[in-house]
């Protein structure tokens, strides 16, 4: 089932701009990892931005990034609290959670709205948070949770976003409709199978990333605990089996998500909950029974959801993603866009 | 946890056998495929037999494979059942389950014993066989399912043995002993999530099997209808919700199993039941909470078992091993050695 | 080294239109094969063209592109030369060299612009075209063999667009500059070792492109038999030595070239000749010493090129392209900008 | 075309060893890398040696390598040299440059016949070995360079073996018998292009062995100044261009090589050079016209090579090996069994 829809198509995306209209002064904080190359690689095509500092804290002098010319001529600079603050409107920061926790307050209280895509502030369980950010001591005001099709209001005021992690992202965008039409069925179990690219991982060389480990494998890791677990059960106020694998691909991710539904639940109840809840997004695909791939939104902003339901009641769903993208820089944009006012497809067609 | 055993090594295989010792006379029908190669490859290391016929229902001639040269000097001839009868002792079946439902019963009628990899014969439920294999109609007597394991005593004896499939291979050697152990609680959802590299699927191309419909993705697929879900039914005797999905990797599988076990199991129960149930198991390898790899498993006939347990009673099974191997060829030569009364190891190490 | 250019970046290229302009009609014959779709991908994000159709010969009805949803609401509909004719002002051909040589002429006679993605028309020499091309038994006029850098000026009033090959454009693009500056020595071999993923193979399911054939693998195919050979020879009026091998990646080409140069020949001289040629370029970037890898370029329309040479003469070229995009549905784009008069780089960055 | 051979078979290298003979006591030091372990791996099979020693110089107690449970029971121990000329016949050094540099000697010198797979004795130019292995002072007598099909009678009585690089020996194995008959023509150039697979640079994470740079890539390195290329110039006498790339595959090296050969050589002058050198040995497989691939010698201890010429002189090569097997441990295995008078085959098909 491929559902048709209002959503606008890339084609709707090409914003008029008056002539002469002011550009909106961005910056990226922690610009050499790869979600920062993926937000300077989106900001630099985006029609109303501007670049003004990419920073990287081991950056001693301006560079250059190679994969990036012809698309973005900056360089990489040290990172000062100050000049960020000054020179930007928004600021991204694609930093360690500490690095974060700590940066994020500065500009926010200089009155730079920022959307952080480290894992410092989604936690607002002071238990959980405490677990897995101990260096966030406190949450600011006006800090909202970007995920966006279920935050969409209050992100066009936020001060602060905190950018969902990307396991997250393509658990909750599938589950919290299901959810809130009553259709997780009391002490149904939620299982989420989640298989990942390297790119999850980071940049830093580890035993772990080396091509001889991943390639022709796959392995579970952080079983029972990842910190992307808490911030499933938060998000949907419910506790969730969580288990992450490392897949031998650069980047996207699959989830296999099992749940039970009530008795005469069909695929088609399953359908008209999704079409109500996501058939005006723009990045949200309903793929319905033919089930989604991971290689149908590598490289896009796009989640796609597939379901299967069989008769006793057993739910099988599949949310894809690219974990860079709508699991990180491209989200990050996307709320970039609602908090601007701008269309929210802009850059990311 | 890696738990020492009483179990043989490398070192012990080392078959004695008296000089002049006659060898058994064996032959591969579907030689070119890719068990049927594996069969060969494995065969032409094993010091006891000696393989008289390589057949193909595609060869109009006897032609080579590179790949064999100077490992097995034969060649591939066209399929003739009498001719087989005639030469071997012991015939393997890398063939498509029609071919191998009628070849099956004619060989085992000319007293030759027959270990049959395809399908076939894996199902005794007659309502499931139909659906899944009606090709097949009745069963041989002396006919065992061959997971090594579990059914030894009586593969010493069989006439025909159903190889099991790779899937419910990994599944079953996973969740026999704690069924038997009454750790899979009443009403506990059994929910294997399986992942498999594409020689899984055979050697005839595909739009599925296309290098670049794989690589960099991951799909599910036979959601809620696959014959191996079946398969795992039977043999465990309770319904399974099975998922299978397909890995940019060419051989190997993992499976991730979830269960609810009774109060008050914990890690260190599994690890009796699972040590009680394989320590002296030349194949099975126990990782305990380390969970293991398909890395570790793959080009090898062995199956490595992990587990977690969380306080609530929730489990996770992690299993592995190469789906040609422990999932087809391997096993079948293992089967053949017990069969024989061969060192169970021999050519396997 | 990386070079600084007066090229423009990703900011130059948003392109101004007046409100109301309208939009040039294009179409796509043959679209679903993986230049069809990238074609699609392209053109549906191109900011002054609308696709009026996009033509599949298998197609026997409408029907939808799944992965293209959201980006393109179209539908694939059956090949029809005269109603591509009446409903576009430039087709491009993504279909086999059979049929475009059948339809291109039809079509150029009917008025409509045409860019071949094909090899049809990419030989002038006769008797090459008869031993790779036998179906094409003449060249219209206003052909134009477009590889953009090389030919810009009678791209703009071409009629005929003879999209260069995938190989072709990766090797003409590294080695015209420095024939036509007299750097290839007097009796040099030249060597062209080319890299490439599987999508070159074309859609079509074979045992070569069958993911556990390639996947782990690597081989050479075609040897001294390959009419991308041909091309080249043609384009460099030279001939060269030409092997193409299978890489286990889905895009992406690179081609390691070896020549001999002229004595007191050095890096230096070689920039110096690159830059001339194409520090104005938008699409080739000049990487130097520090050579190009293929994950620079891939999904994006650059040529990266690098270059070692050392005090004997010996020079290592390295170039770098993503075969679908400037090997294929990028570069006619490009072209089709050119003819069109829009900006170089509209729908491309 | 295959070429019928009297080498022996898998069938022919069951060794007939009298009951009780005594096993060979071979040590491993630096057992934890990529080639230590696959070293394990063989000698663990092997019927003629037992495994006394496996040491890492990282080891700070004994402990367990989980991907060889089942095969070999020993543990990992601190490197101590006085022991391990103690407890071994044979010691096998599958260490870093230098440490190898300092323990051969050592070890020789208190009588230990010893297996070096590091660099630190392959060259045996002063000025090459000044350059590559500066910490390799003096050469000991009886030191053999270990190519074993052309060095197999020194090898007999060899006190230190230089195990050879993984891209010598593909190259020489290849270039030698050519050279040898007179079909390398004066002034021809000799050009390696070589693809080898990431477990060819070690353990150690880096940035170049991150999943993530390598995935879906293709690079060259070393250009003009690798330290495999002084190995080829040493071992051919003659200069040749060599360019390593790295490929996104586990292991697996094939070589493109480019050579003129004297008018009148054809695929057949060849053919009859390489029967000559080759068809008695049991891991040289003479591929021919067709070609070989990395998939049928990965996990072997197999060079396959085969060749192309055209009219006008021109010929390329192909030659393909496991790194880690024939270009590292198994060729070691090899050497061990021609100095101990063992099948060469034993513990290797």
């Amino acid at each position: 089932m491929h559902t048709t829809s209002s959503a606008p198509t890339a084609a709707d995306s090409g914003t008029v701009r008056a002539a002469g209209a002011k550009k909106t002064r961005v910056a990226v904080a922690g610009a050499t990892g790869f979600t920062g190359q993926e937000l300077l690689r989106l900001l630099s095509r985006h029609p109303s931005v501007t670049i003004t500092q990419a920073t990287s804290s081991g950056a001693t002098a301006a560079r250059r990034l190679p994969a990036l010319t012809r698309l973005w001529n900056g360089t990489i600079t040290p990172l000062d609290a100050d000049s960020l603050a000054r020179d930007a409107d928004v600021v991204f920061l694609a930093l360690p959670d500490t690095a974060a926790a700590k940066l994020a307050p500065q500009l926010v209280d200089a009155g730079v709205r920022t959307i952080d895509l480290s894992g410092a502030f989604r936690l607002r369980n002071a238990a959980a948070r405490a677990r897995w950010y101990p260096e966030t001591h406190q949450l600011p005001s006006q800090l909202v949770y970007g995920l966006t099709e279920h935050h969409r209001q209050s992100l066009r005021t936020a001060k602060l976003v905190a950018n969902p992690g990307c396991y997250p992202t393509a658990a909750l965008l599938t589950l919290l409709p299901l959810q809130k039409a009553g259709l997780i069925a009391p002490q149904s179990d939620v299982i989420v199978d989640a298989k990942s690219g390297v790119s999850g991982a980071g940049k830093t060389p580890t035993e772990r990333t080396h091509f001889s480990e991943v390639h022709g494998s796959l392995s579970a890791y952080g079983v029972f605990a990842h910190r992307h677990g808490a911030e499933i059960d938060e998000g949907l106020g419910q506790t969730v089996t969580f288990t992450p694998h490392l897949l031998p691909i650069d980047r996207g991710i699959l989830e296999t998500i099992y749940v039970r539904v009530p008795a005469g639940t069909t695929e088609g109840t399953l359908g008209d909950v999704f079409v109500a809840a996501y058939s005006g997004e723009p990045f949200v695909r309903l793929v319905g029974t033919e089930l989604p791939e991971i290689k149908h939104v590598a490289h896009t902003n796009f989640c796609d959801i597939g379901w299967r339901v069989d008769p006793s009641g057993r739910v099988i769903l599949i949310s894809v993603i690219d974990n860079l993208l709508k699991g990180a820089s491209g989200q990050a944009v996307q709320n970039m866009n609602v908090m601007l006012g701008e269309p929210e497809t802009a850059g990311l067609l």
